[in-house]
């Protein structure tokens, strides 16, 4: 039979549910990109349907959808056509665009993020960074309350959200952190936000003004946490880590805000000494400054008792204790949350107010319930132990395998490790062989304020085990070393 | 049976499904509150049960989560004690309470946004503006389009959704607004955003400077906007409204960008005249600025034929249109978006990335489901006969019932109406009769940049009828008329 359209349309087998999405896709897809011209009459729905061995309403519902749209205008007594509109719509978007005004955009906002390692390509199970195992979530669960908390919105119509989060989940994690974290707060000190990356914007946006510019950061850091910084107009002062964490008495005096990730250094992985935790409150105190502390992977916990949050050791209100659910339950959740002083929360909720307003409600209730239930410490305490297997796996395979060539650095936390290079001319093969065997893995100093820099001095290679298995990461382990074995070779 | 707690535990009957968990908030709430103190020895779960008269499980379920989340220290061999940590903390907490430091707030996010109007004590169905109709809402469609996003995400496994949206999400708002709005774009010029208050953040922080401070606003306008703008540096320069829009010829020339609401101007409810659009476009490209094009209700029209967005006939890359689904779903959902001219797009990007990095990402894939599928076309041809009603009946009610008082501004979009004081002297009765009769409106002075200043000049009166039924507008119009005219023969 001859073909009603122009076209060659490819719809699903019939009966398979969607050929109505399918016809109206296709058509859409057909006029935006002109290849259904405007004015072109349209098929009566009976032909359609007989042509494309399709059942009539299925065709008159894509009609319709199209109609609705506005696709497609419907004539009385005469065939449908192709409206006019999107023809010139693809003109105009043409025009528009050859513009180059970057002299527009402000400089504190214009360089980007750094990115490195490439996540294309990665296969599913690697030892890629910062992405938490999925395989023990409750998806169940997590669906069902879903489930109930929106028939519970339903019934109660709609509205806004606070901007300071809603009033169960600030509570909740109240509850959860006093506990998980040992940090001192009620549901009124708490902020939600869309996961740490917000909370770094709006303290700096409340806070860095051009007396108060100066940051330190450590170095290695993390640099979304750099760029936030820089956009509210901050000058870094990037501070060397070494074993203890952040060398703490390298800070110039100058430096109002310090932002330091004390449970687990991220990247190195090592926690801040008590003695450079105290010493670091105290300069807070004798400079007048204020300290954001970084506890993005902290409740992952591994071996000795953790020391204390430097929020719990704060008496004089100059801790901002900012906590995300990225690594704790998912990523895609996007919440996270600041414990602020008294002082400053109210700052940090106008900041937030002005910016996005407030986060999505129905994820908030649902990670309450979540909490209020129990389900989040049950969750945690069963990850605790997946991770801490992997830990074991990955410290334990490094030394075995690969210690002529790096040196693990101590982490007790978290869900990455770093090793160090121990000589600086096999950096090139080992990266070459990591690449191929244990691929996810970076390169610490990307991590650097000044990775080149960095890339002259002895290199880590940092592993997370978010999404490797403890019995995975041996094998590959032993592949490495046997690639670095063969180079090695090779070159003698 | 002597108490096995010195508290005043109560459960609900036995049964109710949730006793493991109240047992456990209240033993909770009672450590944390120091009516359990620290060392306090737990009874065992057997009389716990016996003398609650519940199951043992239950009890051993509730001591298992505070054993977990740390306020019970698990003893071998002997009783379980409440922890010491509690305690520390209420301390800690207490004596971080007294600190003022407003010297450390930016001035430029110190103010706050003003509120105006409280939503408290406003029954559920009333004139209150901004929030949209959920009756006609297909909740259980949205929740079964949850429920299979977070099943294909469940499988898929954990990652980070793109800054720019998702890309399902992008590709569906491009063909809605193509044709809802006759907005010229690709999904490549979206960027998906926490509803209109982020994109009018992004674009402020992306591009205000010190040489590009000046901004021109509506006067009477949309105060969240200018709280957004402000925080990012602008100086504002407020511009009157008329009958027909913002009084474009009023623009100074230092101004680089100006913020706009061409299709029901937010609040007086009027449309921007085809030739203010004209020669707002000219004013851009003469003095090198940008227009921020607010259509944050556009959607809804009622009578006439639409005029085009100021989007539509810009051929110079000049305006940002920015849309939410606050009206055309629901606030709770928090996505808005922006489409932004080419050379501004990536700087927008970064300018969120370092923010707040990216929206959750389940929500917006369920978003992108209820596009494709077609259904938020056919919802907005559904709500826009529901809403058209209820305009209809407003402005026939006002017209009816109070033009004595008020005198209606035409308006042919959106969910609210504004009608103007017609004698000064009314001022107070009118609004005392509205705050009982028609509860939920606001003057309209609380719009301006400059409130006071408006309050001595003639007020207006705006109505939402977003949570107002056709039905039972002309009846509270009635009351408010007679009321009114009840007053008058006071006076008299």
């Amino acid at each position: 039979m001859e073909p009603v359209f122009p076209l060659d349309l490819k719809l699903p087998a019939r009966g398979a549910g969607h050929i109505t999405r399918d016809l109206h896709q296709q058509l859409r897809d057909a006029i935006v990109e002109g290849r259904l011209a405007a004015g072109f009459p349209l098929p009566s729905t009976r032909r359609v349907a007989d042509s494309l061995g399709i059942g009539r309403n299925t065709a008159v519902a894509a009609y319709d959808l199209l109609v609705a749209e506005g696709y497609v205008l419907p004539r009385p007594g005469a065939k449908a056509v192709v409206a006019e509109i999107a023809a010139r719509q693809r003109t105009v978007a043409r025009t528009t665009r050859s513009v180059d005004r970057a002299n527009w955009i402000h400089p504190a906002w214009a360089a980007s993020i750094p990115s490195f390692g490439s996540r294309k390509g990665l296969p599913a199970r690697s030892f890629r960074l910062g992405v938490p195992e999925h395989r023990y979530f409750p998806h169940a669960l997590w669906r069902r309350l879903t489930a109930q908390v929106q028939r519970r919105y339903a019934r109660a119509g709609f509205g806004f959200a606070p901007t300071d989060g809603m009033p169960e989940l600030r509570a909740g994690i109240a509850h959860h952190i006093a506990f998980a974290r040992a940090v001192a707060c009620s549901a009124d000190d708490i902020i939600v936000t869309s996961c740490a990356q917000q909370a770094f914007s709006l303290i700096a946006l409340a806070l860095i003004t051009r007396e108060r510019r100066f940051v330190a950061v450590e170095d290695p850091g993390y640099s979304p946490l750099r760029s936030a910084l820089l956009g509210a107009g901050a000058e870094l002062v990037p501070i060397p880590v070494d074993d203890e964490g952040m060398q703490v008495d390298r800070i110039p005096p100058n430096v109002r805000m310090i932002c330091v990730t004390p449970s687990h250094q991220s990247p190195t992985g090592v926690a801040l000494s008590l003695r450079r935790r105290a010493a670091l409150l105290e300069f807070a105190r004798a400079h007048d400054a204020v300290i954001i502390e970084d506890d993005y992977d902290g409740e992952f916990r591994y071996g000795s008792r953790p020391l204390d949050a430097l929020q719990t050791l704060d008496r004089d209100a100059r801790v901002f204790y900012v906590g995300t659910f990225t690594k704790s339950l998912f990523p895609e959740l996007r919440k996270g949350f600041v414990v602020a002083p008294r002082w400053a929360g109210p700052a940090l909720v106008e900041v937030k107010n002005k910016t996005d307003s407030n986060c999505d409600a129905i994820n908030q209730s649902v990670l309450a319930a979540f909490i209020a239930d129990g389900h989040l410490a049950r969750y945690m305490r069963r990850m605790r132990k997946v991770y801490a297997e992997r830990h074991a796996a990955l410290v334990e395979g490094l030394e075995q395998q690969l210690s002529p060539w790096l040196e693990t650095i101590p982490a007790e936390a978290g869900l990455h490790v770093a090793a160090r290079i121990r000589r600086k001319r096999d950096t090139n093969a080992i990266f070459e062989a990591a690449h191929l065997h244990t691929p996810g893995v970076v390169a610490m100093s990307n991590y650097s304020c000044d990775p080149q820099a960095a890339r002259r001095g002895a290199d880590a290679v940092v592993f997370g085990f978010g999404l490797m298995d403890a019995g995975e990461i041996g094998p590959a382990l032993l592949k490495l070393r046997r690639a670095l074995e063969k180079t090695a070779a090779v070159r003698e």
